[in-house]
């Protein structure tokens, strides 16, 4: 099985974390390949940034299924950015990292919290467990402060601050799994596992595992109605490219 | 007053449609200018073409306010695309015309439905509802089963199967008010309100009012976290010239 | 435009407070008038104040239509009293200022707080943002501790308790925006937006905004079954003349 | 024990019974009075009537405080007009009979639904669900199409559509307890139980049991916070002598 | 009326304690018997205690339903275990203390909180909240530290853990009413009410109360849908005897 | 990686069915171990079924546990039985088959359906799609009106039953994933996905996938409060056996 991973911003550095991350998680048999976008942000810590990190990872898969297809996607950022865009052009299952680590930490135990980088990204994620179903699981959203790429900076005390927060999480907030809410952290997850006694995520390779879980069974997105591919129609400038084409078995509507 | 309604399609007879409604609606002293992105989607009728309007219509909004900004925004498709990065970019008010109506319909009646066009979009409106906090005043999402484009065209009967299906949400859904789910049915609204002796309304219009209201008010987006000013980054590719600049006044973090 | 402002206690002072800031709130053409029942309590702050308030503003609304009608009514309490009664007898929109400050609220950042005056009313708050769907977006109610007429009282610190609360509940809840939670607090709102830099609104001004958006879109009361008109019937005792009349068209029941 | 039961309407007929009805359901030992307000509207079937049955209902609790007051309360209007002000002046229990009925459905069956009088009644009954909680217990509302006055004309045909909206609940949505959306249709309640085999309530029986349940044991209202008594100050007009007495331990506020 | 009260755990003192709360709290004519299973832990602190505590208790509940049957039971653990099960072999009401405890405060103030034994029950409290309808109204969950069996030690300090929880709920969280969250703390309930001054509620006493008060009305569980009898089938080994026997009139499937 | 699938109930057919479709799902490296307990209900298709399955599961993870444990349990009914006491006494994740489908289906699609056995099961999956999270995407509850034994008879019709409820989810309630409600149609799911175009998934292969992808990370329960292991007691009677131990490191209480 080949699953493609997605890291949406075009940080050549986090796509190298991502990937390395993302193969170590993979099960025998299954390879993944880990991309960036050729345009968008270098890092994606607000809203303008993830409305333009969108346009290049939809080119990524909308030409890997002009060749064929992956088994599924990962889209690498915890925001989940373009996730139902991207559900519409792919046959296989698209999953997005805090997707993921919800799904995985709703049962493992009772209420999680996410650690962050920014507290301008807090709301994200109260949104987003809003949106999947687990705003009653969701003890706190804390941020470590840490701007995204500080935490490719060994120096920069950024391990410390995410784990501080951790445990603040675990002591004050009830959270008994802790989601790491950044795919910048993920070599973080399975240090503070064991240092904590609790389950504490990264999203990439849960992801990662997720779609080995379902592609596995054969299971793709459903493309009946909401996920059907876009109609075709031409898209105008810079844009005209990425204009959907004909779509051979028309869903419902 | 000045107010910037953007149509994020790219199909110049809708942003003439919209214009002209918007322009009607505003109250003296109130000038609205009505724009389109120079590329992208010529209509948005999948979270696909919605991901591909977002940008052109963001760099709309980033020349403004770099130009001095309007008293506030308004976004014109009743998906409300991009909504939360605009208002990261903008001073004033942005409104999407899906929330606008919905807030309207709320003070208005005890429940509303959603009229849209095609079947793949309702439970985007579901979604939207939820987000808003509307959820338990949406009695229905009934689709038309018209394209956007076809609502342009006189001959098409698009007007027959909105009304039909705006009879069927009061008869059986237990609607009280109707929202048209397009920004093509503006010039339907007014019609279906005396037809139907209920408030029915198009986005639009309804937006339109809600910036005069609180933009009229001196109110502006709150700036201290979620919608702060995106960080200064580097923005790679095609999408180089959209870096967010330097920010003048850092928000909480 | 003619807005009928109705001030539910009865007291004179604070019906000036309010129907100064309404009319300096109106656009130009729209008129504001601002009265106040003659009977019932000099300031609300409990759900059995409410109570002998409504008799009063209803009487008035009543009236008014009998003479042919506002554009539209703005119900100046906090605790948004009688607000449906008064759609069932209004053609025009009827909006509490609780309502449109959270409406206005909800569009301008991402989550807010209600500043009170007694903690008796705090949950009074949550009740009315859960039942108009804010509920997830209601960061605190915090409480002043300010009785309702000591606003009125340029020397009871009563200010600088309301600004305390502001500011902690940007600081230690989360709040984006806030909310005054009482009609008397209506000039303070202007000067608390420019000392925090976020914004802070009184209903008064915004609920006068909201109507002039929604009747000034020729939009009204949904008529058809939840706000019809109350059936005729005879009322006993002292509420005699105050029973509903004979209603032209019957609305579906 | 002594409960007192209002009849928050002026008809004496529904008056009686009403009395009948919770004289039956009395325990021995228990001493039900059942009254009606000397002013206000012959029944209840919108808000505005609603508005006018609550002063004269208040009045009667404030009375009966005064002269050393009832083990408990029953509100007997199926809106629960007037619950939490009439909370704040008495010390005992004080329970509508739409909020007993729906405590009783939700520990006897999965799923109840209200037959109601008339369509425009529906929501409010779901605003009520919502508010106590049970929404995800209500399986619908179903208007028979009955005034409520007809309930006392045994020639009306009135308790044949109650049966006949009872019985496609049970059948069309999920109902496995039926709630009589009336205190006119106490007497239909034992009747349809036995004919249905499923638990036809009415509210007024299960409410004054609730009374009795909880004074039994000593429990009445909280006066912490929320009820505590209002604040003593004047009221004006006709609503003078309503204003709220000197209350002698100050709760917190 | 003879209600069977059931506790759980196979603790003799604590049935004991149950049983004397119990018979107190009755009203004239009606019997309390109290029991307790012949298999299971001595106390009920996890899920695992829970689900071993249930067969003996539905035993209990299918040899007296056998045996003619009781007005009504009471499960007396605030995890409310097996209620459902026990729903369906019974046919008079069946109540769960938590369940009841919640119902009551529900009536009496806005807002309750929990003082449970340990912290592992707490979010077992809130799951019971929500699925009950309750969770806007929980305040807040306090765990006394206290194991269940040493709340029957006088010289455990455990009334006065409880007590500082109880009045730390009061004053920081907001709580109205405060449910004693284990059948053992039924003797403090009175005690507090008076110290602190607001209902302090065991649920043992409100859930014999709530029998009462419907069993008193002739009402039963509904037996149509999702409480009808078990089908009957063979159960092997050791729990051969608990097989449900035929059905007698055959419910809905 | 070795798995263990419980079938809760103790039909040996039933199991083998299990066992050779959880076989089929794991991966190159993973050996399932499907077992049924020693006793109990043939089938379960009540919550006493349920109560009566639970100790003979908790029963085979305990002993499994204490020779060292698997990977991860999976709970092979689709009333996900005994879960949270499960979570309690293991080390490694426990899936629930109704759970781990739920999860599936939201990621692969905007909304889904269950098709149950009989009509008293429905309510329950909407109480665990209310506790999961998923009740926003839960379209619809269909019963097949097939009783679990009949599933195992190939000339009963049930797999007709079962695809004309799925085709109807599809068609009438907007499910865009159907969820097969009982073990026992575990093997429709790959027929009715290909014959309907949807992805239609049993539980069981999923959970056995969701815990390879969770263990496959090193991934556990959570055990330091809710799920920590049961505090060490007796248990009396036939359960004496069944009492907790000591437990080694104490978690928080």
């Amino acid at each position: 099985m080949k699953i493609l991973v997605i890291n949406p911003n075009t940080t050549q550095s986090m796509t190298d974390t991502i990937g390395h991350a993302a193969a170590r998680a993979a099960a025998p048999g299954t390879t993944t390949v880990t991309v960036q976008p050729d345009k968008g942000p270098v890092s994606i810590e607000s809203q303008y940034d993830s409305a333009f990190c969108v346009p290049g990872m939809l080119e990524i898969i909308k030409a890997a299924e002009e060749e064929g297809g992956y088994a599924g996607y990962v889209v690498a950022c915890f925001r989940d950015p373009g996730l139902e865009a991207a559900r519409e052009i792919a046959t296989g299952p698209v999953i997005g990292i805090c997707e993921a680590a919800m799904h995985a930490a709703s049962m493992l135990g009772k209420g999680f919290s996410v650690v962050s980088t920014l507290k301008r990204s807090a709301k994200v994620q109260y949104d987003l467990a809003r949106k999947y179903g687990f705003i009653d699981q969701l003890m706190s959203v804390r941020a470590a402060g840490v701007p995204v790429l500080e935490l490719e900076d060994a120096h920069s005390g950024a391990a410390d601050k995410v784990k501080a927060e951790t445990l603040k999480a675990i002591e004050e907030d009830g959270a008994e799994c802790v989601l790491l809410g950044c795919a910048g952290m993920v070599d973080l997850a399975q240090r503070l596992t064991q240092e904590t006694g609790i389950p504490v995520m990264d999203g990439v390779t849960v992801a990662v595992k997720m779609v080995e879980a379902l592609a596995g069974l054969g299971l793709g997105t459903s493309k009946i109605v909401s996920y059907a591919p876009p109609r075709e129609k031409p898209y105008t400038g810079a844009f005209a490219a990425n204009a959907p084409g004909p779509v051979h078995k028309r869903a419902a509507e």
